[in-house]
């Protein structure tokens, strides 16, 4: 129900088509979640300019590329994130968008080995896709702490940093301790053995012992990028 | 080795009493994480104003109450977290601090039920001793999501929204699709049985559904306050 | 806002004081969860006439007390779980009720061994509470099949069937493939060692071979017995 | 063991070839498990009319066939569960069923996202093919909570609400928490890394703090589809 | 429905009060089961000699010494696991019990360290209660292999060895490789970090690279007595 | 070093070839070992008659089939276990063997279900090399208890009862419970979701409440045969 | 069996009293590891003058006291771990020994925190009681990587570096990484929530992403300085 | 900023070009972390002639081999772990590498299973690359001691001992206790079923009982040998 169909109501109402107790019976069975529905999609896509994501795990190129299709009619970017390679091509014959030009501020993507990297683009192309500013320093883990230190100054001027680290997980609690910003930390599945697809970082991650520290899934770049462009409106 | 001897030193070179190379030598050997030291350490306490926290887990309270009265000399506030009532008793004698006046944005604490409370409340006051406002929403989870809905509007007063909840730890998620503002979830302890010591929770907040969702360590309150207070500066 | 503020705003319109534009935007400035909230209470409380349930770990007995003496002014019956014997002493001057009287369908209760009790009596009269007839039939496991098939009459019966089991938690498998009905399994903590408090009953019982299981959470006799009780409505 | 052999014994011992006591120890070790077997197949096949269901995992293509055959001789229908392509393949020349006409209750199914859909619809044809008319609710996840609300009314239709999802795990929760109705709750492996091809969901959904909440085994849309339809029977 | 019963139906029918039709109908609506239940029972108790055995975890002290009472009528041995000393103490005023003379083969119990002693104890009375002679050699772990070397005529006189440690759960290999007897392995809780409570062995003797080893519970010295003396029968 | 070498040492000795001190030198160092290995594996081939058995993983094709050319030589019976098809291949062209004729006790073979049947397959055919009988019991899961209830006959016949079930692992636990054998209990990984490739049944079986059931690795047929054939010698 | 009694042996056959026959048979039966244990003992006691260490956990005090009073007789210094408060009292009175005058290489112990400490005391005093010197620098911890740096210099003076953390388990890949010296990792259960007493840790050590790095179990701080002290012997 | 420029900014404030004060600044604003990298390089590559490692994991082809021809300017030795074949291609056309002549002291690598050859190899491989003799011991594992004890002299004259195993990972315990040598354990993935792709063997590793044993990542051969040849420098 629009709200031209409440205008509608109200409308015969004054005409006296209807009393006062059928139009409060009509608006009471109005399905009030589809105002709801409505003024959150406002607020959502209009207000906030955010991209809409579509994660496709488990699902066709087919489902893929017709949700975009229709997402694109009335979002500006959209993001499809897990996509296999056979997606992106059965979706980029049909949807176009542009990255938004940077107007907001700046957000530092750390990782640390070369390993972290397509995780990283991920969080990195995400905020870039939300409007923000991106640093990219990669490679930087603590097995050579002293690459991190030569990074201070570039890690002071962001405004949220995400870190990107597998294996042991240590450099988000080593960057928290080092410059007084606010972590987004992704554990990535990179490492073999005891690492557990990424549960070692993880775990290492959830236990950081300086404050100012949040985590987010196992390689989940995109969480960390939206997150990050969230804090920094 | 501070400023003043690093000045004595090139002024012995201007002066010609020790050569170049010297002087190069002289200041490799300079322990520079000294000067380091300092650096990180003005940085955090006086720019900052960020209160100091000890973990008191695993220490004695002699050897918390020294802690705690050594950086009362330069910090404003210090927070003491996991501390016994026992501990708590040792310290109020000697240290006193005051809580600041809010001058910083505001930072919504939601729980799931009462009994995640105390957690809550760690976090609720570490945001206020770094000088936010913090508008509490307790028990509101998710088995009654009406009483959430019935909230939106203080939830979207917010800059951040600190969301506790044991068990099943689904708040998360819906607040962060309720409203678009950047969520730190905090997974709790509370449960039984298969929630096992607040390992549910956590694995759940860390596969919401909902972008702009990232986690702290279980039971983590001090964490989340901090982070909150961190994003909102 | 209850009915009576809508009409007095339809009213309104009709009487001409307020525009078809004015009436749009108080309706939609109009918290429609708290109509929500309204429905829902009363959808729960009246209509159906299940027992309100306060959980009362990680709350003071002070809390408990407080929470049960409001809900007892419009619930017939009112649970309290995980009380401590304390709890129970600071409701019981306060809060009185009386169990419905059976007018329902039958559940049967059935325990593995004698350990498995207290779970068992929390799941039965959860289920007496709601106004069903129990059946107890305990120590009935598997290391002596022929004690279960001796029951199998007073199984069939049943129109639910309440398994609780420690251990292996191979109870609700072998129930479930001798009579037709659905099972509600409940896993206890009784074991030791590879039992890990519960968890090896638990997926065991997620496993179960014969289809007609569903899984309730460790010792959780209570959300087994409100599940029965709903499911033989 | 079959009832001739019995009556013949029985003719024996009125004839005098046998004595009392004789007759006694003859149906002693009578295998008493043959007759429970045949009690048990006909009261399983005959009077109650459900599907025979056939597990394909770790079975040949020709087992299965074999299996399905067989089946087919005294069932109506019969469901293959984990089936392969190629099983399918191999199956369909041969057997030939078909649905049954709805006559029994409504099963509404949920589904958290798009991705849940082939569990979902393993569930839904599971009910489908005991004589349940099902409702499917698809693509209601947590993180669009109003996406839900505005199914209220269908949800209230169900006597049995099957909910699948994955990743956090979450809608159960607030589905049973919305209408008072039980809830078979089904954790898919969808999601990725610390989702832990569907733990994360199905310790959630055992942590349901909304009673009224069983779970099944993870992707196990056949168990739950099943369970619905024994409960509403 | 007992024998005197069964006698009685067939006195009637011989006496030709009751057809062969009609008998047939009475024995087969005769609850099978009791017979089942009888017959487990005497074989179980009677036949074998076996001990029965009593859980008494999550039992009160009354609850076992009932049973105990109950089932020291017929049983000549009846054992008691898992008993807190308040049950001791409350058994031992009404239970008396000898320990059968041993007329059966050897069982050898092995510990690898002097903490395992317990669990080994409750693994040789359980096999001497079950008429068995035990050989007992502690302390003889991986740590100093010489040690167990040393024993080895020891350990092949025996029928079968029960071998209980705890930590890195190492000595069942061992022994298994050493002679070839067949070996039930007993994890123990013995241990700190990450044995995990007897994990860590746990999982150590299920992957004893050399055949012939077979695990039953952590510290269940119980069920490993029981075993060993079934095996050497 | 052999007797032989010895006995040279002290003819020497007593010749006045080498003094006392020379000779406990040369005792000393002499490699006990070497004695203790050739009496290890004289014992184990000849006397047992045991076959050898040889682990495929990890290894490749040409080193499967030299180890077993090697073995071969000296034992009348060796068993390749987790062969790659490819390595029965390249192995069949080389070695040859007979199995033994059965000249030793009765192991029966259980299995929960048809998909168990490559398991219990390896169980059975190690017990036949060994030179047992085996009686084969399939499908007799406690989904339809009676199916096996209708074999108890043919299991007390056997010594030695091998039990295989994947899912819930409830078998063994039921079969140990109705006749008095020693039961080696083998989890296999048939299954899905929560059974987490065999855990949930090895948890399970551990935690069998009858006595008498030991367990073995997941899907370890090989070693549950060896296991049952030992026991019965 | 000593060399004295090989001697004696040896003299009786030299002097014809017995033959070279009834020698070997001497020898033979001599339990060859009887030699092996001395051997072994000699060389861990006499040569290496490493202590013996009793693990203390599951002893009585009783039994901690003999075997301690026992081990004194022969060895310099015998070390008790995990040792409850009574047990300490009960060896007291009876066992004296004093640490080795320092002889050896340079340890370093290093913390994160001031709540590693003890585990870190019980490295240092058995590298002391191995006769190495200590250099401690405890709360170094990775939130402040600057306190770490400022300290190289010690660190590189010693040859092993141990490293004793909690929460996330980071410091031992930092510390490798900065000094090319073996680092022993010994994660402790400090931390709360998901360090799940101290996997966090552990899993985070095994995965140092920086090569020179090995674990111990969690809190075995005597494990650590063992180690240490065997590896600069 | 190289050395170079240290001293041209010197012999400028000799020359009188600037002043003390602007040295201080210049000196100050030189990130000292730049001088930290090159010390730290030199360090490591010069003084050392410690190999340098690549990770292959997660990098390209092209990656790699553009990493590995950077490094090869300036080390002498280089090595790629976890290289994929197609990676071993790209990189073979390019860069040339000898082995060092072994100038340092001996490493025993010992193995359990034929199985664990290609981890041992790697270890092997590095201690080489590090300038180490390598004594292979290879499938001396428990399921036959004597196999090990024939080995002790060798394992005597190493310096240190890299044990390798897979399944029950009880060899490190075993050596460790037979020599008084550092042992460097390695987990490996050998195995099935409940050795959970290393995890038992690394638990039981862990746990060992004797000190003197720490452990590296379940098949992490290039950290064992890294560690060893670090310990016997």
């Amino acid at each position: 129900m629009e709200r031209h169909d409440v205008e509608t109501l109200l409308r015969r109402l004054k005409a006296g088509e209807i009393s006062v107790g059928e139009t409060v019976e009509a608006l009471r069975s109005l399905p009030f979640e589809e105002l709801g529905y409505a003024t959150l999609d406002t607020h959502r896509t209009l207000r906030r300019g955010y991209p809409e994501a579509v994660y496709c795990g488990g699902k066709t190129d087919e489902q893929v590329a017709a949700i975009l299709e229709r997402l694109s009619t009335n979002h500006r970017t959209v993001l499809a994130t897990r996509a296999r390679p056979s997606t992106a091509g059965a979706v980029r014959a049909r949807v176009v968008g542009a990255m938004p030009n940077p107007r907001k501020g700046l957000v530092a993507v750390v990782t640390a080995g070369t390993s972290d990297g397509p995780v990283a683009e991920e969080a990195a192309v995400t905020a870039e896709a939300m409007g923000h500013r991106v640093d990219r320093l990669y490679d930087v883990g603590v097995a050579g702490v002293h690459r991190l230190l030569d990074k201070r100054k570039r890690l002071e001027r962001a405004s949220v940093i995400v870190v990107v680290a597998g294996m042991e997980g240590a450099l988000p609690s080593v960057v928290s301790g080092l410059v007084d910003k606010p972590v987004i930390a992704v554990p990535t599945s990179v490492g073999y053995g005891a690492s557990f697809d990424g549960l070692a970082a993880l775990l290492a991650m959830m236990n950081a012992c300086s404050p100012g520290v949040a985590v987010v899934n196992i390689d989940n770049g995109f969480g960390a990028g939206y997150m990050a462009a969230m804090l920094d409106h």
